[in-house]
């Protein structure tokens, strides 16, 4: 466990634009929060902060190159056969028939890698969305989901649409079924504010799902049902108490908070505080609280930060509303 | 299995009124369809045919007697402490501070016992608002919930509340949580259908709960839980398909559907007659099937009806909109 607070790095202004006279564009997408406590490998949302940023190009030459990766400690491929952004974008080339187009990608990570805040979904949104953009395709951008999950199944070895349905959608996200795919976007009380603290530990996605037990009580599967109709029931009433006493996860997260430091503590400092719920962003270590104010998530997230610089761990804090959009171009 | 044809027996008019003079009351409870496929345990709605009626006199002597049962071919107590329309009059009464209360029931039941259609939830909750209405306690309906669980006890061996809670509160309604209980009342598309059959056969509910599994897998229950979440938005946003593509059950339907005739070649001719989704009523043997039309529904009952009757077993059949007000005085 370092003790480092990387907020500062993370986020430096990086001035970055498409060169004059070239044909360029620069996306932004955004973090998002899966399972959203009660709703294992279904739900998830998006925020305003954090988020990837992408920068494409068009060039001469067919093929994608990729430039220049910032943010990512060195860790992420250059190579475009192996990063998660270019081979969603070549399967969209593929699909649409233009593997004829030249592509250069600057892919700029504004947040955390294995944050549990879906970062290989932001940056594989923000890629399909340049590209789309540059292509000038104005179908829906429910219909990137596919090239999406195929950037989620080389980065987590499984083809999820929890971070990277809400992180192209925005707003909250319903996955009901995989096969096939359908996908539904639900509403949200206006007031929703949520604040998300990283502790700087490493909790690798794949370990996180593999000490998840195989087989579970009907008992508790009834439990958590209960709660997921009552979490989707406050979304549509709009009834933030409702949404904060569904989001109980009695499967999932009794097994994966022993992979984050101090979880329930922090659970404890969160609800005394006034948070409306606090649960694990994903598979961790990110912890996330809902609230109904922006000053409240405030404090919640300064306070947290404190608790894990006294155990020696540093943090990254964000506070964000729901990002409703999803991607954006900047420029 | 019986051969009988039930409808015309327990469709027949019985002509009761409370004796001129005495004062009196008469009221209908609906019938209910718990679990609604893919919401075992935690979802239920009311439908305005069948239901029961219960007649309720005030006496001059303190204690409840019950004077008459019909509908029943004997198999219902009439000892009040062993009736579950007295049970829970009983503790009602005692949680009012109102034993000093003396009252005579009639319970006419209007609809088949052990059909998986709340059968017991129906004659309580019309004992319930019953008493409720002749004291002139004018609190809210939900607040008899508590009492008519007490009654599914007795006749079920478990205080469930997914046939009491609709019966009671109308429409559809989610129960989120036992402890506490937390009952939660969901809209629903108004042109939608419900077609009921019930083949006469013999699904005790205890039985019917006994082969169900206690183990399962994860990923059945992420499935079932996509499933809950896509029906309560379907019902939020009026979309009868996504209710229809939602109701699907993979861990209980496939054990419990072992005790229904025919119970597949049932559903294929439903769905092929355009229903919305089919499944079974509760713990059975009722089925039904979800309709965006009254006529629909009507050539499904009447070919499932022929079907059962060309493998010799008997049934009786309903076609409904759904109930939204609950129990209701019919005078």
């Amino acid at each position: 466990m370092k003790m480092e607070n990387k907020e500062q790095e993370i986020k430096a202004p990086t001035i970055i634009a498409p060169p004059s006279g070239g044909r360029g564009v620069h996306v932004f997408a955004p973090a998002t929060v899966a399972n959203v406590v009660c709703g294992f490998d279904v739900l998830g949302f998006a925020v305003n902060e954090p988020g990837d940023e992408v920068i494409m190009r068009l060039t001469n030459k067919p093929g994608i190159t990729i430039s220049k990766i910032t943010g990512d400690d060195g860790r992420l491929p250059l190579d475009p056969a192996k990063n998660t952004v270019s081979v969603s974008v070549q399967h969209y080339l593929q699909s649409v028939g233009r593997t004829d187009v030249g592509l250069d990608i600057e892919l700029h990570k504004k947040m955390p890698i294995g944050s549990g805040l879906g970062s290989s979904s932001a940056s594989t949104v923000a890629g399909l969305y340049a590209i789309k953009t540059l292509l000038g395709d104005d179908a829906d951008p429910a219909k990137l989901l596919p090239f999406a999950m195929k950037g989620e199944e080389m980065a987590c070895g499984h083809g999820h649409a929890d971070n990277v349905a809400p992180a192209l959608l925005g707003g909250f996200v319903l996955i009901r079924s995989y096969d096939p795919l359908d996908v539904i976007r639900l509403p949200h009380p206006a007031g929703l504010y949520c604040a998300i603290v990283f502790p700087d530990v490493d909790v690798p996605t794949r370990e996180a799902r593999q000490i998840i037990r195989q087989k579970i009580n009907m008992k508790d599967a009834v439990t958590q049902w209960g709660n997921i109709a009552g979490l989707v029931s406050g979304l549509f009433m709009q009834d933030i108490d409702l949404i904060g006493r569904s989001m109980k996860d009695i499967l999932v997260e009794p097994v994966r908070s022993m992979l984050i430091p101090d979880f329930y503590k922090m659970r404890e400092i969160a609800m005394g505080m006034g948070a409306v719920s606090f649960g694990i962003s994903g598979s961790g270590p990110s912890v996330f609280a809902f609230t109904k104010d922006e000053e409240t998530a405030k404090l919640i997230t300064q306070k947290l930060q404190q608790h894990l610089t006294s155990i020696k761990i540093g943090s990254n804090i964000y506070v964000s509303t729901i990002n409703d959009a999803g991607p954006k171009v900047l420029g």
